[in-house]
Order: structure tokens, then sequence, then C-alpha cells
């Protein structure tokens, strides 16, 4: 990998940071991190850093251990979530911790996901986390990761999400079509405990011309634009605005 | 048609598609097509421009078989959509697909539309598609259109919905009152079942007193209003910008 | 009543109709109208001018049957509930029709207003209008005004409500707390249909302490100081500007 | 205490008010008050001042008993609520009252607040005020204070609620945190009356884990930095203002 390669990396994780902070997925809490191809390490958005003024400096490196590299900020409390899964999921480059509104909302009123809007039908009944603290242990984080197995989501009850994949854009777009899904699902249920669910042959042709690179892609440069005609991009690159 | 005619109506269509962005209708996805008078052929926004930023070069032309003109930007996967209304209903000359929640949500909950609020006393429980994937094929295409029969709405269950009429401003004032109308009666419906709809004498002559060419007109110049003070109409004019 | 007077009030008008626009209480629709000192005539905002960027050019005057003044722009085609109202009423100077959100959810809803919120604690079961259509002639405005009574508040189901007072603040600040404390029972009552409503005592102390001219003046003060930081003012006493 | 650090004191005070004011916490009325150290004075924002547009010259100082001191501005009329608590509460230094929509709607409802969402979970079974008019006497304002109890939180009826701590961030982190979980028992409650709530040993985790000095300084940080972005500091040291 070159050393471009992960500026790239940086600058893209720190856009996408902004822009889910942006839209509500992120506020002062949540972590975006992605593995180094070919390495075991991972890059992560720095534990005090604002999420709404991130900057390229404020994304710092740390191995599948949890342990930052040397004089680099300290990352979240809860880099122990990254580090487990990467440790144990091979196939995944990407993590997301956020505490999403509509999910938790129906977690606490203990309502399984359900796919119920065409963009968000890759939607199932995820795998749900009962301890609600902050994952700030590698025990914790172990245990979490468990949970999660093979899925690309766990639920994390009164908390919030952790969603897993192969690249940065494709776990930005599955978090916002997850929350935007889990939105629908609960205004539905709220006039209709027997509201109609996404099921067999819809489901999938749904979810297949739905779910694809295309859309990911589309998902990704559509929020870019917002975020750029907000102002959301402002001094990404600044140098020397990290102890702030 | 003389061919300013035909720039000022791309110039219409890249307003409403930025209004109906500011305001949630459109997001990423969904589009607004015109067909020009007397022509077998129909304009409608590019597949991967930016609903944010459109400009008067992502308006694209294609026949009523859904192919694009030779030069042009690829159309959206879902032009057959409009291509089969076109073809069907010779009375239509605009059409929006989109993704608008409140509807989406009460088709999940399994709630026909009712007339509840007087703007939009023209809604009535329009027929429902029962396919939620993509509409991305011509066969699937004709077979909405079969659905949307004479009607000027069909919803899409899980989707969305597709609004269609004789202008650019009459589907634009239709589905920002349809969309306000189901939120309407979302929220009554959430606290009692059996809310009040507008029926015999009582809906005619709000129906008719508030659906009326004054009216339609109204609603486009009060959104065009607000879109042009919150900025988003810069740029639409803008030549060069098509292919970022 | 001196000239200078007019051209106060014509300016206090378009504030007012900005700032309700801007919390959108007022949206296309909707006016706002205050009758002139020890005359037969009143001030209203004009039919087609936007509420967003009304100007004082854009106040036209009308006699007590709701002709406007030679040379003037059209009044709204619900001139009628104004004409009718200040007829009836003396004791009236200011009367606003609107569209707001949740009282007219409540009313589709069924649920008459109640008291549930201190500052809006002037709410009781006002009357309700059943005739839903625009009030564009003499007979329903007559009838309109005969429902009021000597309330200060009439709603029309499925379409909004009129607000009447002797000041453009006094109406300004009812509009504004009238559609809060709808809000808040709306969602109290979405938890539980046997929600607290204040009552005896307790509602006659919350009323007279919340209900004061210090907190009128207050209310206009905050909702005014809100409207200039967010530059809804720009243009207020543009020349030239009434036939855009 | 060194005149400088007053002179810090009321900044914060006034970034305080801005920030919750921005984020609908505060609005035309609310108020937040510091006990200055080692004196029996208290500094607060003056009653007619906005919220939105407060300046280091709005805070005023007051004794025990709420007597402003010569030549400010008047205090708000319910000052008496910061006097009685701080005589009665030597271990309080900081008092906010304000009318948060959620809690406001909970209470209305009758539904005590539960622990349910993780940064929330500090959250209990407040005490409640029944009298629901301004506190604006001295003799109710004792009332209040002896409700309140030994508990960080008052909740009145119909009104809004007090939050009381040692320090100004600290009363700022928890009013946000306790409208957040307040809001999301509401959307929970809405869907399933028998919600999830934080309980035993996992509450316990979950509190001591989030609710702890680091989390509350990034609370202050993160709004801090969200209020600056939107322009809210603008002329927080004006002078020449007060008047205005």
């Amino acid at each position: 990998m070159e050393i471009n390669d992960e500026v790239a990396i940086r600058r893209q994780l720190v856009k996408a940071v902004r822009m889910l902070e942006r839209i509500g997925i992120l506020d002062m809490n949540g972590h975006f991190s992605f593995r180094l191809p070919k390495q075991d390490r991972f890059l992560i958005n720095a534990r005090a850093a604002s999420r709404a003024s991130l900057t390229v400096e404020d994304i710092v490196s740390c191995d599948l251990d949890g342990r930052v590299d040397e004089g680099m900020q300290e990352p979240p409390s809860e880099v122990h979530i990254h580090a487990a899964i990467y440790q144990r999921r091979p196939d995944v480059s990407a993590v997301i911790h956020s505490h999403p509104h509509w999910q938790t909302v129906l977690g606490i009123a203990g309502h399984p996901l359900r796919p119920v809007f065409s963009i968000g039908a890759f939607t199932t009944d995820f795998p749900v986390f009962e301890k609600s603290s902050l994952v700030n242990t590698r025990e914790l984080a172990v245990e979490l990761a468990e949970t999660l197995g093979t899925s690309p989501v766990v639920q994390i009850r009164h908390h919030g999400n952790v969603v897993v994949g192969s690249g940065i854009e494709e776990v930005f777009a599955a978090s916002v079509y997850l929350e935007e899904n889990a939105k629908k699902q609960f205004y539905a249920a709220s006039i209709n405990a027997d509201f109609h669910v996404l099921e067999g042959e819809n489901l999938e042709r749904t979810r297949e011309s739905n779910w694809a690179p295309s859309i990911i892609r589309k998902a990704w440069r559509y929020q870019e634009e917002k975020a750029r005609l907000a102002g959301s991009f402002q001094g990404i690159d600044s140098v020397g605005k990290g102890e702030a």
C-alpha cells in the first residue's frame, strides 16, 4: 500500500464521519474505522475530536489489540469494538459504531427489526447485545463480536449498533438505510401492530435490485453533495487543529 | 415547438426537482419527466446527477420505449415507468416517481389513503402496486401502468408512488399536498383509528374550492420562492458540470 | 390616526406574517389583518404575495364588506372571514386565519382542545366550524363568525383555525402557544388517552400568571429576534416588488 | 475569587444559554444560574434579554433572597426558584429551569421518567411538583425546593423542570441527556407500553460508564462546537446592547 492511499483513506473517513454527523447518525459519540489493506492495523477517529469538525489529523491508527500508534491522539474508549471485530472477521474492513435514534427506540420497545422499505430491504432480525454500558474493555468487545457472529449488524440494547462491511461507502450506506428502514418500521408499527413486512419473492427481488454497488455509490455521492452544499467539509485538511 | 420552449421546460424541470429535493419528497432517488408537446419523446433527469445540484445539462430526452437520445447521460433505471405511462395515457404529460415518507408509512401499515385535509381533498383510495422492487424493466413498468389505470396516482407498497398529470406545476403541487394529507392522516390515525374523513357535500365543496389552477400556481410559486431564498437554485444553468 | 401610524401597522403586519411563516403557522396560505382605529377599514396581506417575502406594499386595505380599496392588489379569496368578524365583533381589532398542523390533526381525530401546557393554559374547547372548504363567500364567512360567537378562537375541521383579539402581538402570541399546546396535547394523547388536563385552581393560577401582557410582549420580541437572526426580514420595505 | 473568574463565568453562562436555546431546551423562557464561589450571590440571565442573543451584559447578580444587585436589569420573575434552591442546597452551584418538550409531554401523560438510554441512564423517577403556574413568589419557590429535596431534578407538571448540580457543564449535559432519554422513552412507549427499562447490574454499569466527567466535558465541547459552527455565539461580548 502506498502512503498516498492511506492519505486518501484518512480523508474519506473524515468525510464519512462529518456526513454521518450532519444527518444525526453520529453526534458527540460514535466512530468509524477502516482496516488498512494487508496490515494488522486500522484507522479510526480520535476520542476527543468533534465529529462535526474532524480533520485528517484526527484520524489515528491502532493495532488489532486496540493500542494506538505512538505519538497519536487517544482513540475512543470503545476502540476495542473495532479491534475485536477485525480479529474475528477477516472479511470485514470497515466498522461503524453509532447511536441511531430509531433503532435504539425499537430496541427499547423490544421490536425486532424487519425489512419494510425498499432500499432498507437488507434489514433482518439482527442479533442484539444485551449489555448496554460503554463497550470499553477488551472482554466486553470480544463478547459483542461473538454476538455479532457472521452478521453485518449487531444492535446494542438501550445504546446503539455496530455495522460492518468490506468498504467505507458500503457501511456508510448501510447505516443510513438501516436507520431509514427502522424509522419507517417505527411509524408503521405505531398505527398498526400487524404492519406489512417485505417477504418471499417480493423481498428477494426488492433487496437484490436495491442493494447494489451502484446504489451504494449513489447514496455516498448524494450525501457527499449535501454535506458539501451545507458547508460541512470546511477545514477537513486543516493542519495544527488537532489539540483544539 | 420552438427550441426555446424546450430550454424553458428543461429549466422548469430542474427547478421542480430541486424544489422537491429541498422539502424531502425527492432525495438521492426519484425522477420527474415531461412529455414534449406533439412528440413521442419526454425529458427526464439523468440517473447519476444529484437531485440537489441538478442542472439543465442533466436533463436527458428519451423515446416512448425509454431509450435515451444519443450522446446523452444515462436515464434512471426506472425510466420505463415514464415510458409505459406515456404510451398508455395520452392525457398525461408529466410524471413524478418518488419515495414520500408518510405515504410509504401508510402503505406499510396497510392504511388506504383518505381525504382529511382541505388542500389534499383530491386524495382518494388510489390503486396500490404490490411489487416493491425497482421498476427497472419494461415488463414491470407496463404492469405498474396497468395498475395505475386512469388514476392520477399509484402507490407502490414498501417503495413510494407515481403521480401523473397534464403539467409540471400540477403534478408538483399534487405531490406536495398528497404527502401533506398523508402526514395529517397518519397523525390523526395514531390517536384515533376512527378519525374524521372528508365526505359527501363537504368533501365535494372542499375539493372544488381547494384544487383549482390558482392554488396549483400558488403552491408552485411559494415553493419556488422558498427554494430561491434558501439558495437551492444556485448553478441551475451551469455548463460543463454534467460529468461531476 | 396619523398616516405614520398606518405605515407602522403595515410594517408590523409584514413582520408578523413573515414570523409566522418562518415557524410554519403560515405557509403559502393564511392571512393576518388589523382593523384601523376608528375606521371601518382593515389592513390585510394580499392574496398572491408570498408570505415568506411579503413587503409593506403587499398590505392592502378593505372595507367591512371585504372590498379592497381602489388600485390595490387583490385580497385573499377568504377576506370575507375578516370582514364578517369585524362587523360582528367590535371588540376585535386583529384576526389571523391559518392552517396550523397540530390543531388540524386534533380536529381530524375528533379530539377537542384541552389546556395542558402552562403558556397555552388559555386553551379551551373552542367552537368548531364543520364546513371545510375555502371560506370564500360572504355567506360562509357570516356563518363562521356566528360559530365563533364571543370566543377568541374557532377551529375549522379539516382546514385550520381563526384567532381573534385586540392587537397584533396578542393574536400572534395566542396563535403560537395555542399550537404549542395542541402539539403537546397530541403527543400526550398518543401514549395516554386519559392524559392530565389543567383544571380547577391550578388551571386558573397557571393561566393568570402565564397569559399576561408581559408574556405576549416577550413572545413577540423573541420571535422577532429569531426571525431577524435568520434573515427573515430582508427587504420588508422593498419598493417596486409588488408585482413579482 | 478574582474579578477575572467572574467574567469567565458570565461568559460561560451566556454560551450555555445560547447553546440550550439553539437545541430547543430554552426558548423565550428559561434561565440558567451559577452560585459565585464563597459568596451568597448568584449570576443569572436577565428577564427580558433574548436567550438567542444574550450577551455578558445580560447576566445579573442576585442575593439568596432573589434580590438583584443595584443598577442591573430585572431578573426573571421566577428568580425565586434559584434563590430557594441555593438556600436549601449548599451542595448546589448551578441551576437550570426550562420547559423541555418531551419531559413536559411525559408529565402530561402521567408517565414517570425511566432510564432507557445509555447516556441518560442517570434518569430516575424524579419528584414532580404539581403547581403548574409561574413559580414567581418566594413561597412557591420554597415549596418547589422542598419537593426537589436532595434530588438533582424536579419535574413541574404541565410546565417544565429544574435541574441542579455542582457545575455549569454538569447541569448543561444533564439537561441535554435527560431530554434525550425522555424522547426515547416517549417513542418506545408509543409502540409498547411495556418497553424495556434499564435495570439491575446493567443499569449500574451503564450509568457508571456513561455519566463520567469526561462525558460531561465532551457533551459541552460538542454543543459548543455545533453552536460555534452555526454562528450562535456572534456578539456574546457585545457592549451597549443591554437595553435593546
